[in-house]
């Protein structure tokens, strides 16, 4: 699999005083996309922590095209771009369901660490299934 | 000590679609306002709960009287009220600055537990430092 | 219609330094248990405010009995209690999906004012439809 | 003026599971660098705003270097790099004040916007003090 899609709605709290989704609340749904893509292969992110490899974000970097309001049905899309052996890299698109308008485009650097911050390989799991 | 005072603004993220404070974050403020009142009485929060001992919200409520607006310069009181064996319980005051205006009064209640969840007696070091 | 459900999955962003969802973010999911609750009855809450009736929390209260984790799936119920000509009050149960577990209970009261900040009549659709 | 810097601490609300600040609440920390950034030169970002000027953020980037931890001093530069007619580029240096470590740099562009979402010259006082 190399992409994903979830659904969702644009909640009160996501919105700022402009009535457009507070900008850095992106990067939390650009990380419910990554993480629902890990679990449709059949990686569950938090048992990963939990076993002490923790994927943290290195680099994130967005466009905003045009803004999210209140309410919208936004389709958010999850693609798996490359990997190394302790990096993953994915790219987002976020989508107004209604007209299918891009809103934002957005990518991640994870890198695979220990609880004690060291580099790690990726763990088999996440590896293999990501093709 | 009894009271303590913190001064702070209200930032962009914190507003919402009405141009007003989201009723949410003011605990994350009442959070800070503990934090520095422990701080002030020689407690590290972060100490403690490293040693073992998290302070949980049991319970909470507030009373919102008029919104903090963006920008707005807030003072929020925070009053230790009284403690049992295992809980803490706090008043706090929001204030805007510029005309002493009273906005929000809140109250949460606390509970020491151990990492595994257990009721535990509050450590020596905050009990006597509170009075 | 007294009562309305929702299920979602608690979030990275939600979950703090103890693995459990920061005490403020329940808040959040008892938001938007109301707007959907409302959704159900045929009330849109944006459609609401931009026709210049603000629903605004003017007191709530929590109880948290048991912490939601990362990636718990949570049942929120959304229960309508009473009404007056200008306020609102709703009650919130939070379960934990896997055993039914309780896990928070809270209440809100809204107030309808105006874009002036006066307190009016709730719209006769919001009335006449929470029976 | 060219930088300008501000201090604070991190906070619980802010701490994830890996007792990490969350990685998109730093975009929250350089909108709060640059708002002090420019009330320092003069100009009050919510003024602005409400004569109808909205500075939008149209692209971003980070880059994490080093986790900031609960109770971490921070120290925050924020850097004014270039304009054109209608946009702003700022960059942002996240350090830990104890050792001076750089834990995260950050870019972000911004456009300046009317109400109505027209691409509008940048206000005159705003320009003019940025040198």
């Amino acid at each position: 699999m190399k992409e994903d899609k979830i659904r969702f709605r644009v909640k009160y709290a996501e919105v700022d005083r402009q009535d457009a989704v507070y900008h850095a609340y992106y990067f939390i749904w650009f990380d419910m996309g990554r993480t629902e893509f890990l679990r449709k292969i059949g990686v569950s992110y938090k048992e990963l922590e939990d076993q002490g490899f923790l994927l943290v974000v290195t680099k994130a970097k967005i466009k905003y095209l045009s803004p999210a309001r209140l309410d919208d049905e936004i389709l958010l899309k999850t693609r798996f771009v490359r990997k190394t052996r302790i990096r993953l890299v994915f790219e987002y698109e976020v989508f107004r369901e209604r007209d299918n308008k891009l809103l934002t485009i957005g990518e991640t650097e994870l890198a695979c660490i220990s609880r004690e911050g060291k580099a790690v390989r990726i763990p088999e799991v996440v590896a293999k299934n990501l093709g």
